[in-house]
């Protein structure tokens, strides 16, 4: 397959290592893999009792060991991706058990010389999620067959690989041709497949989104996840890089209602939804001048449930689009706003799959 | 220093190596070398009759060796930065001669097993100018003090570090309190310092932006050199994350009137001027509310005079900015847009330096 992933194979089932991350976004790896992956996930390794919790049962290395546990699987995803030095014992320990450590962390764990020498003295394996391929070519804009979307979003952490990937579910159950595209390290742990986007070198990063979302049948659908934001001051490049690389014909913005700064940024406040449509559709023009804005998904955890059906009407009637909470609603109005607006092409091919 | 680069050091004098390239615009690094550090560029080796000629004399690699050149630099950058297969035989050829070889490509030199061990043999080095630093920040936004502007362009090779260079000399002169910031291989090897930001890991580009032009005295101005450009469709994003990391308060755009299209991207048209100036405004407004643009410098080496004058007073009367040819006409005209725009601000530190 053209973007799977050299050597990434992990072996279930995973102990889920919180370290002691108290900030539930900051969790999210760990997060998405027991809400897409519950059956791979037999337990969770916190080092405090603020740790977050995900809602599995807390494991020592040498209980995981005994019920058979394989994998080691770091599921925090700390700014700028290093390891936290009181990590490495952990580690350690959980290599001389035997298991294997996995990690989308920026900093490479087959960097680690001790990690390393650990890893080989135990027969074990050290996965890194995060190591893009190694070939990657300049972005050459060039128009791909298929129909593509990507979700993006007013800040990181906000729904964008969660929506992707109930939209893809819920499309498959349609009927319709589809693939969920990852672009980070959760996406890619779930998927088995997928190009670390943030990880790519500069130059690359839209020749990288081109590779994730390839030629396809006209009727197939890519779901890309999105990565950042398009106005956030750390991250905005690389969501421009995947915007054009993708060259969506739709787009989702994914937005937390009552969230009024970027996670992390305090100083930057979150853009409104139209602000992230009017930019999206200017830069993404460049490579698709057909793009258009199918949606809003938001995250609403905590609003009441008054307050988020206000939020959804107030941003309906400012956008004029579907506007739903992928838990609640599900994301059945955005695949009919994207149905009414690229209608199903037939592909003989593809006859038996078209809906 | 802050941003100096470890183990960047050429030997002078040079041997530019051209290859066969025949596109000037592919040899930007040779030409920017001989234009801004004659003195060190003593000879050329071109492996075509049609490849760029530099104005050096052309030099066997003998002849090189015998005049006392010390370093064969390669003077062009391909698309993809990879190194030709049929340049190695000269590579090792110089090797075994004793120069240095010192590239900016994106594939290392050091990367290349049977160059590093030839080099070994020879006791001469492999200088890599397009290694980033080792630990770079995520992008904070954070507002840094002092001035920058920042060169951005309606296409790659169209100015952006010659219009950077011939200010920061122009500046000088004046007595202004300016340094030139490189972000690309040949402004690293004519400063001899810089970051070459497309070779920056994704997710780090704005923070190696933040990096390049650090805190300064209120009445210093950094001029850093621009990459890309930002309706690029290859290297746009790395664009985006200089522009929203440089946070600049001040930007000229860079253009060639005539030219259609994006060089080497034939299906996308050049951006006008004004577009380059509002998408680059919006999108610098990010972390500097205050940016503008404050004037257009032009590449007219295939225009007749009159077409030169006739576009000036065009772009002139479209912008209401002033517009340049730095090689024609200096940059005297945006330095005093850029005092007009940003008045001297008097530093008790800085009294006998400033204006």
């Amino acid at each position: 397959m053209r973007n799977k992933q050299d050597n990434i194979e992990i072996r279930a089932p995973y102990l889920i290592f919180v370290g002691a991350e108290s900030r539930p976004d900051m969790a999210k790896t760990g997060r998405g893999l027991v809400e897409w992956r519950p059956e791979l996930c037999k337990g969770q390794l916190r080092l405090s009792n603020d740790a977050v919790d995900l809602g599995l049962p807390d494991l020592t290395l040498e209980l995981a060991r005994d019920i058979g546990i394989k994998s080691l699987v770091i599921g925090t995803a700390s700014v700028g991706g290093a390891i936290p030095e009181e990590w490495y014992e952990v580690l350690l320990k959980a290599i001389r058990l035997g298991l294997d450590i996995v990690a989308g962390v920026h900093t490479r764990l087959c960097d680690t010389p001790f990690l390393r020498e650990a890893a080989e003295n135990s027969g074990v394996r050290l996965v890194d999620i995060r190591v893009p391929p190694s070939s990657i070519p300049v972005g050459s804009g060039r128009k791909r067959s298929g129909r593509r979307l990507l979700t993006v979003g007013t800040d990181c952490a906000i729904g964008k690989k969660y929506t992707a990937l109930v939209l893809e579910r819920e499309m498959k159950k349609n009927g319709m041709n589809v693939d969920f595209r990852a672009s980070g390290q959760t996406g890619i742990m779930i998927a088995g497949q997928g190009i670390p986007i943030d990880a790519v070198v500069a130059d690359f990063l839209s020749g990288a989104a081109e590779l994730l979302s390839p030629d396809n049948a006209p009727d197939h659908w890519d779901i890309i996840e999105g990565q950042g934001g398009i106005f956030h001051p750390g991250f905005g490049a690389v969501s421009y890089g995947l915007l054009v690389g993708s060259q969506p014909d739709a787009f989702v913005v994914c937005h937390e209602p009552g969230r009024e700064f970027i996670s992390g940024w305090e100083g930057y406040r979150l853009p409104t939804v139209e602000q992230v449509i009017e930019r999206t559709t200017a830069i993404g023009s460049l490579t698709n001048p057909n793009i258009r804005c199918v949606g809003v998904s938001l995250y609403t955890a905590n609003l009441s449930a008054a307050q988020r059906r206000e939020a959804q009407e107030d941003i309906t009637r400012r956008t004029g689009l579907p506007c739903i909470d992928p838990l609640i609603d599900g994301v059945g109005r955005i695949i009919e706003q994207m149905n009414s607006e690229f209608p199903p092409v037939p592909d003989q091919s593809q006859v038996s799959k078209a809906v």
